[in-house]
């Protein structure tokens, strides 16, 4: 057992590699790359991906699978090693429900449409994403169908990212989130506005990312581990275990968007950090689902970045480095400035309160999408009229609207969004518990200690 | 032969993905990467070139490169397509003599030696890197091994790099250079020396890179289709026709140091932005050879950058932009500052005349290693020992020494620095050519135009 043992993890280390450098490709293209290489960037990344689903959908892949699958009870069932099989042999069989060439095709076609949507979104113009849109759904409903059986359109696509999870059961504890969310967020916004107006004073760039990377670091992110660049739409990387990239946007006119971004992001890299060196480049070295490592990042970002110990910590640093655009803002106007409920556009931008609305539109949307209820080209409008509904207003740009976010236009239709609002559910479960194991928690972070 | 030659297309493009992937790679290492990154990059880059490697000995590869060859007579000789067929012919039979498993070892080797490298310097600890790079010699002589019949064991290093050159005349070209240029640098260093010392003021890094891309932008460099990062060694990487990259590094105390390895790099990068968009990803996409290439590095830099017309037009500029650093510092004075020659330990800041020397010295040392003559653990004292005869004067520390470039810590020992001295010739040649058919280039440079 241990030779196959070693050349399933040598097998999976190449299909890792091959993954990893897409990864480094995908991230200098929304860093660093300059236009013109975006069409050949495409090729490059539709080749690297399909010659990974070959190896990945490899028959002598398959073959050592049955193998050690026929021999895996006789292992410790919570082991590394058997844990290991089971997830490679699911993600086999998985691959092989889908064509190579399909992938190399859909890779390709992502990437002209990431390109389209970085052109169309500051102009608001949705006709120009619109043909690369309607492919997506195509390519979308081609995937989900090469999972014959699931009770679902989104099933297989959901599966992608938070596997065990079905439309169906997404639906029903979303329609009972949103059911108390909408009536809570028109109680809070018929109340006296909180004032928030002196987070849109004028904060340079250069000292939002100084403040935001001292405070991740003070969290506990290691700069020799990774680093922060800017990008259109924050992300986090993975390219190893000991290099795990964030990227941030900055807006000068207002505070908040940096910061709390460049949290959540490091809250994702953490996860990533702390996962087993013994498990790098392997399938269980890996965050488990979407909603799990969206756990980790509201966790960071709302749960602790936006908390009273937290900032009794690090508002008067904050006042140092902006003192006049501070001035006389105590730290508790500060502290419910950065919590104000209010009716906004921006998923990213929003709320705890109204985030889960903009996320619960988006996936209803999809899978009204998938079953062919809504064309694309009635998006726009559908967003607007299920916007009115749950939030209350209404974006009068696509760029503000449909536009604002890159999932659908650099991924499939279906199973991006649905991890989003999972993950804040769990954020709370997981920091109940370990209040619950470590009552000292918020005095230690308004200690400035975060290492519990 | 239209269907054929359509395969061989596709063929030639998938290797040429995985090796752009593996620049991107290369690249990032180079600029971004955090140190934690470095063993996985390592393996990662070791993968794909692997499989790049068994992709380019595909035997069915060599069975289609054969039907082509037997029908190539049939196509004009100077049609892209026949010198397609037969470069692609050519590289195919020197790749298939090299295993793939000694490629993707050679390359692991090379990015924990690079890595190496990246500590040894700024400690000057040659002891670091000794053990690397005794396996380098090991891995360089291994290779040529693979091309029995070779007259000496550095013409299949040389080949990779300048195909067609080999050891003996190469050196018989250095030979009778060398004997002109130790005299000639004896000679003008016994003339009172020039005055450059203003050119170790203090010039904000910032600053530099402005003015060195402002510069190179006036050229004819397009940033839409390339970039400016810092590296710790300058160089030029290309991932597509349309996205050619430079690299630079600052010293804040020498005006010369960024601006003219910037101009440098940019001479590499007008080549390859240069090439036909039709032959991109293609082997005759690529310069044709490292005496070539360097060939536009060195007329950049050298003949064009350190001219009076060329400065004529841009001194006025730099004066602008520091006033203070070049107070009372005539264009004539400036003008014979960058053109100083001088005995000096670097070879990337030395001048025409003594550069030729550094490049040389680099060619018999690999030579001496690759013929067992000298012992890596001797390299350091031979190298001192040559730069005495040569120079005349000694490096006092290795980082200033053996270590100062990168090429022996992340490629071959042989074949990576012939092309120097081969592309100075040849800029003059190129340059006198020039001149012959457009007497008017230098007026043109002075009003800053670049077309011709």
């Amino acid at each position: 057992m241990k030779e196959k043992l070693d050349e399933l993890k040598a097998r999976l280390l190449e299909i890792n590699d091959l993954d990893s450098a897409a990864s480094v490709l995908s991230w200098d293209q929304n860093t660093y790359m300059p236009p013109g290489g975006a069409a050949a960037r495409g090729r490059q990344m539709g080749t690297l991906a399909r010659i990974s689903h070959e190896k990945a959908t490899d028959p002598n892949l398959g073959r050592l699978l049955d193998e050690l699958m026929a021999d895996v009870n006789s292992l410790d069932p919570d082991s590394d090693d058997a844990c290991l099989i089971q997830v490679a042999h699911r993600d086999y069989q998985r691959a092989v429900m889908v064509p190579s060439d399909f992938i190399g095709r859909f890779y390709a076609h992502m990437a002209a449409s990431f390109q389209s949507w970085t052109e169309a979104r500051p102009e608001s113009n949705f006709n120009k994403v619109l043909p690369f849109l309607e492919k997506t759904l195509e390519f979308s409903r081609d995937y989900a169908n090469f999972f014959p059986g699931y009770e679902h359109i989104a099933d297989p696509l959901i599966a992608n990212a938070d596997y065990g999870m079905k439309a169906t059961r997404v639906r029903a504890i979303f329609q009972a989130l949103r059911a108390r969310l909408v009536p809570l967020v028109q109680a809070i916004t018929s109340c006296p506005p909180i004032d928030s107006s002196f987070l849109q004073n004028h904060f340079p760039e250069k000292d939002q990312i100084h403040f935001g990377e001292m405070v991740i670091k003070a969290m506990g992110y290691d700069f020799n581990r990774g680093r922060q660049d800017k990008a259109p739409h924050p992300f986090t990387t993975k390219f190893a275990n000991d290099d795990v990239r964030i990227t941030t946007r900055v807006n000068e006119n207002d505070l908040g968007d940096a910061l709390f971004s460049t949290i959540h992001e490091a809250g994702h890299a953490f996860y990533e950090l702390g996962v087993n060196p013994a498990f790098d480049g392997l399938p269980i070295g890996q965050g488990t689902s979407a909603g799990i490592h969206e756990s980790q990042s509201r966790l960071w970002e709302n749960i602790i970045g936006r908390s009273k110990p937290f900032w009794s910590h690090f508002y008067p640093l904050l006042v140092d480095l902006f003192p006049n655009q501070l001035h006389g803002i105590s730290l508790d106007q500060f502290y419910k400035a950065i919590n104000k409920v209010e009716r906004s556009l921006i998923r990213v931008d929003a709320d705890e309160v109204t985030y889960n609305l903009h996320v619960m539109l988006r996936f209803d949307l999809e899978l009204d999408l998938l079953e062919g209820k809504l064309k694309v080209k009635d998006l726009p409008e559908a967003w607007r009229e299920r916007f009115k509904q749950d939030i209350g207003i209404v974006p009068d740009s696509d760029r503000l609207g449909v536009l604002q976010d890159v999932h659908w236009y650099a991924g499939t239709i279906g199973g991006s969004f649905q991890g989003y609002t999972l993950g804040n559910i769990l954020s709370a479960q997981f920091y109940a518990e370990a209040l619950k194991a470590h009552p000292s928690i918020e005095d230690k972070i308004a200690a400035g200690n975060f290492q519990t």
